[in-house]
This record gives structure tokens, C-alpha cells and sequence, in this order.
């Protein structure tokens, strides 16, 4: 473990989470389990006991830099890269990767997105160890969560062989990954018992992300590379015309980096070459993808069949559902079956659990119809 | 016609429209049609044909007169009765009968809700016309609405005899009043045509009325007369120690006033004592007795199958029902059906058509669990 660093991809909106989570307040900066923390929190609070608070790095968009900071008191700038704006997982990932390997050429690093939940820190801590002693072997590891049911909102890893790695016995080979199926192959995959949920997690030597980037996005790898020595520079010489170059680095480079998910820069191209092991894992694991999603996680604040998340004024009248405040107006519920209420100061949202995913439709129509300025 | 002057008792919070109707703010005061006019301004120009606006006479909480002044700028301090405090439809209209009558002893008085919702002015002013013209054969005129369907929400008025009064052809007589009936019953009302809706207007001449009253209530009549002189010498010898006089018999007496409803005090009696005619009338007419109700009166602001009140920013998508918005926040609805959405600044109610009359139990939850700031 001394060779690990965590880092954090801190990004996405979660649009399907509007009005609470909007592009100047993203998902990660909020509490939607009822825990008191945010979900960027509870992520540094997992990570921090496999390496220590020093080795967790946070990427994150330029925006949000001082509310991270507020969360995470404890991230120092040299573990803080800001993103002028967003360019996909490989871009955060793979330059998190180059500024890690210049500066400890053997690291290995460990990407958790920042807006995810799990339930047990203690089994997830179990599974990075496993995933770090096969990352040790030079290859890319997954955690595969085994799934509770067909979902089809996530996708798969279709486990493959044995592996035979010290301190990693629960360790496979990856067949492949498989994008989000419809719910008959769902179930077929879930019966199978071959297949395990893709949390995006990737455990792996710096060095073998960039070796895989270098062959599969050649211009993008040596784009991040120039990134990142600029980085290095700037902040390990601590003088102000070096750490200018970083900087300037960023302003010209990052607006051409091509956007691409990891998945299809890294990890699938690996898998492919049969270099991605996975660790299954059976710890609670939900990336919190809707209000629907919100009301089952919900750990604190049940009101009868109804989650109430934030310091809610609600009276309810045979209501069930979810109800999240961030206005002490006073809310009344009467006979309302699986309603998600979001009650913001400049935007009202009221749906039904069943259209939970339509929200990021409604957000879609809000855009093209001049309402930015809730968004 | 000359003889006429109409009264507007205007009383009552509307419970089951909160949070729009308000103690501070009751139903009367709102425009809850999308008129663009309130309800009390509506009723003022439904009567002001009837016998000029100098003829028209309001009762209402003291807390409400600076509203009503600013509702309606051309009645004068003359034709404003303040209460103290509710005291029920007896106490209202027979105060202003005794005033009137005191000052014309011969008046026919109309007494017309500041809540209600007729369709056709027009219609309203030939079935006044009729009923004052009843009214002057020294009888108790009620006007009876021919119903549209079996309401278990409204009383009804069981026809009596034909009548043989000039100016008056659709006059009858009035068998009894009945309460609420079950559906059962309202369908065999509706059914025999023998039946109307009663809309709660009283038409008759001021000394009948307190002379009704004065047999069944001798004591409330002696106080409402103590009363209406004090008032009388107050308003017009136009001295302030005199006016004082009406303003300190208020304080004094009103507070010990009986609460009786006219229907009890005066209407029921006079039918049974064969002293009440009807005139049937078929324009449109509402109580508005709850938000489903606003939803069917609704003339503007219609969005597909939602009906939309005030200056609402909404966004729907596939919802109907209502909604009734003080606030310039952006409201957003998905997939909701006969939804009832209220938001104000310090409360926000949310239900179904279906759950419309819990409203009022809401708001006695409201009062008994300490909320009634928001009442």
C-alpha cells in the first residue's frame, strides 16, 4: 500500500438530481444520504485510512475549487488539480496519473468517483487492498460489485479466469466489459452469476494507464504529458514564474483535450489485451443517479412512508415518497403516493418516484427554453 | 327597484384554500378565477347595475378593512360595517338590515356571499329583479340555483306552490330547506326536479327579517337594534363624540353576540311558517369551495391539462391539476395527474384533486401542532 495514491474525479452535474444539484453546486458537494456529510466527504473519509489524507488528489472543475477546499480542509494544493473545464474521465484521470507518476514513478493510483455511496468502508478497504496487489502484477483492476438485482441502469464486467495473486485470492481476469443491457439480458447476466456491477474503479500503476493512453489516444497522452510536467514544475519549484508555466499550460492545452470516457481510452482497449483483473465485492455500492435512487439510500429523517432529506417544515397527511428542502418554508403533504418534492429558494420540482429519471429531461427543456439561470 | 340595497357580508377564511386563503387574507380577497378581479370585486360589480354603487353595503373584519377600501375605493365609510371579531351570517346581516332600516325604513335588502362565483351578470341581475319584486309582498326571497349535478357539497331548497306576483313569473313558494344530503338523495333531488341548490342570497325587506328575528333570537334582536342605532347616530350626525358613540356600543356589545347562521336564525323558521319564495335561476354558480373547484372555474392561464393561477414560472411535462403560485420561483412538474400545487413564500401545499377537501383538516393539524404563523 505505500506505493498508493488515491485520486478523486470530481465532476459531473447530476442533472437527473435538479434543483439540488446544479453546474455551481454539483452532486458531490451535497448530502443526500441523511449521513451529515457530503458525498465528496464520505468518499476522502473512505480513502483516507488506505494511504493516509496526504495521498488522496482531487480533480476538479475550476468552479468548485473553493467549496472543496471548504469540505476538505485537509487537501493540500499539490493534491488539488482544477480542471478550466470538463473533458471527460480520461482527461481528469490520465492527468492525475502523470502528475502522480513524475513525481513517484512506481505509484499506483486508485480512481473513486466523488458522488458515489458505500455502504461498508471496511469491505471497500478490503477490496483496494486486493485490487493494489494486483495492480503491483502491471495491470489495470476494477472492484466489481456482485449485483443485488438486474439493473439496467449500470454496466457489467463479465468475469473471466483465475488469477493467482499473493494477498488478492478473491482476484479474476475481466472477459470483458458490457455497456447497460435491457432488463431480459439484466437478469440473464445476473443468474449467470458471471457478471458483476461496473462502479468505476480503477486501481492500476500510473505508468500503465499512460503506457495503454500512449497507444490507444496517442495526442491526448502526450498533450497530458506536457500538462503535467508543466504542473510538476510549477508546484514543486514553489517559484512564481515556473508555477506560472503550469498554469499557462493549462489555459492553452486543456481546451483542445479530447473528451472520452476512460472506458473506451483505457480500460475496455485493456481488457481486450487481457490486461484488467477485477476483485468482486459485495459492499452496498449506488451511484445515486436519481431522487428515486435518494429515497432508498436515505438513513435518516423517515417521516411514515416519507424521506425527508435537509431541515425540512414538513406536516404530511398519509404521504410517502421523498422530500428534499433546502427553504424553511413550511411544506404540506396530503395523500401523495411516491412523490419526490425538491423545495430550493428559486426552483419548486415535484414528480413522481416513477419519472425519478425523466428530471434530466425536464433540466434538457429548461436549457433550450431560457431558464439557465436555475440550472 | 328603489327600494333596494344589497349587502355583502364578507366573512369567513376559506380553510380549504389555504395556504392562499389566510386568516390575514381570507378567499374573498383573492382572484381565484383568473379575472383578473378579486372574488369581493367581482360580487361589487355584479350588484352595482342592481341599484348604483351609492346602494351597496359590505360587512367584514375589522382586520380587513384597509384591503377591502383598496379592493373597492368607491364605497363609503356609510355602507362599511367593521366587525370585531366572526360572529356568523345572524350578527352580519341583521346588523346591516337594522342600519338600513333605520335610515329607510322601508328597505328590501339583498344579501349576496363576497366568496361566490356566478357566470352570468346578466342572469344574476333578472332573478334579483324578480326576487326583489317577490320581496316587496313582504316575504323572505331566496334565489335557488337549478342544479347541474347531484352535489353531496351544497344545500338545496325543496319548491313549494306557484306564486302570483307582478314582475315576478318564476317566483314559487319554498317547501323547506335541507341540509347537505348524502349522493344517494342529492341524485332523487336532482332526479324529481323538485329541488334547487341553495346559494345561501336573501332577499327581503329589512324590517322582515328583524322581525323574524325577533321571535326566534329576542335577545340577539334587542342587541343587534341597540347596535345599529349607535351606528346610525354615529355615521350620520358626522360628531366625533357621537361616532365614538357606535364605536364604543361595538366593543361593548358584539363581543357577546349569539352565533347563529342566518338559515337557522331566520330563513328555516320563515319556511316553515310559509313566509319564503324562491326564484329559480340557471346561471353558472360556484361556492368555490376548494381548490378541484378552482381548477373546474378556471377561464385563463390554462397549460394542456393544467390550470394555472397568478403569475406562475411553470415547466410541465405531461401534469394536470392546478397550480396557484404567489412566488416567482420556477416550478417544474413531471408526470403528476389531477395534482394540487400552492406555493407562497413561508408555505407550500401539495395534493391531489381527490384530497381537495382534506385541506381543511390539514389546517386544523396546522393549528394544533403550532403553525399557526403560517394560518
Amino acid at each position: 500500500m505505500a506505493r498508493f495514491h488515491s485520486v478523486i474525479p470530481a465532476g459531473g452535474i447530476g442533472s437527473r438530481l435538479w434543483p439540488l444539484s446544479r453546474a455551481n453546486a454539483p452532486k458531490f458537494l451535497h448530502d443526500l444520504t441523511g449521513s451529515g456529510h457530503t458525498l465528496l466527504q464520505d468518499t476522502w473519509d473512505r480513502l483516507r485510512p488506505l494511504a493516509g489524507e496526504g495521498r488522496i488528489m482531487v480533480v476538479t472543475g475550476e468552479a468548485h475549487s473553493e467549496a472543496v477546499l471548504e469540505q476538505l480542509p485537509q487537501l493540500g494544493s499539490s493534491n488539488l488539480i482544477l480542471e478550466p473545464s470538463p473533458k471527460d474521465s480520461t482527461a481528469a484521470i490520465a492527468l492525475a496519473a502523470a502528475v502522480l507518476m513524475l513525481r513517484e514513478p512506481d505509484v499506483i493510483i486508485g480512481s473513486f468517483a466523488a458522488d458515489h455511496v458505500i455502504t461498508s468502508n471496511t469491505a471497500f478497504a478490503a477490496a483496494v487492498r486486493e485490487a493494489v496487489a494486483v495492480a503491483a502484477t502491471d495491470r489495470i483492476v476494477t472492484i466489481g460489485i456482485e449485483p443485488t438485482e438486474p439493473s439496467v441502469g449500470f454496466g457489467y464486467i463479465k468475469i473471466g479466469g483465475e488469477l493467482s495473486v499473493d494477498r488478492a485470492p478473491s482476484a479474476r481476469g475481466v472477459d470483458r466489459f458490457v455497456e447497460k443491457p435491457k432488463l431480459d439480458l439484466a437478469k440473464q447476466y445476473v443468474a449467470s452469476g458471471e457478471y458483476l456491477w461496473n462502479a468505476g474503479m480503477f486501481i492500476a500503476p500510473a505508468s500503465l494507464i499512460l503506457e495503454i493512453l500512449a497507444e490507444t489516444e496517442p495526442d491526448l497522452h502526450s498533450q497530458i504529458l506536457t500538462l503535467a510536467k508543466a504542473i510538476v514544475d510549477g508546484t514543486d519549484a514553489g517559484s512564481d514564474s515556473v508555477a506560472d508555466s503550469g498554469a499557462q499550460a493549462m489555459a492553452k492545452i486543456w481546451p483542445t483535450l479530447k473528451k472520452i470516457a476512460i472506458d473506451y481510452s483505457v480500460a475496455e482497449p485493456a481488457a481486450e489485451a487481457g490486461r484488467v483483473a477485477v476483485v468482486p465485492a459485495s459492499f452496498g455500492w449506488h451511484d445515486v443517479g436519481d431522487f428515486a435512487a435518494i429515497a432508498e439510500l436515505q438513513s435518516a429523517g423517515h417521516k411514515g412512508g416519507l424521506s425527508v432529506l435537509g431541515e425540512a417544515n414538513v406536516v404530511s397527511d398519509s404521504s410517502s415518497g421523498i422530500l428534499v428542502s433546502e427553504t424553511n418554508r413550511l411544506i404540506a403533504l396530503i395523500g401523495l403516493e411516491d412523490v419526490i418534492v425538491v423545495d430550493t429558494e428559486d426552483a419548486l420540482l415535484i414528480t413522481t418516484k416513477a419519472h425519478a429519471q425523466q428530471v434530466k429531461n425536464m433540466v434538457d427543456k429548461l436549457k433550450s427554453t431560457g431558464h439557465g439561470d436555475v440550472l
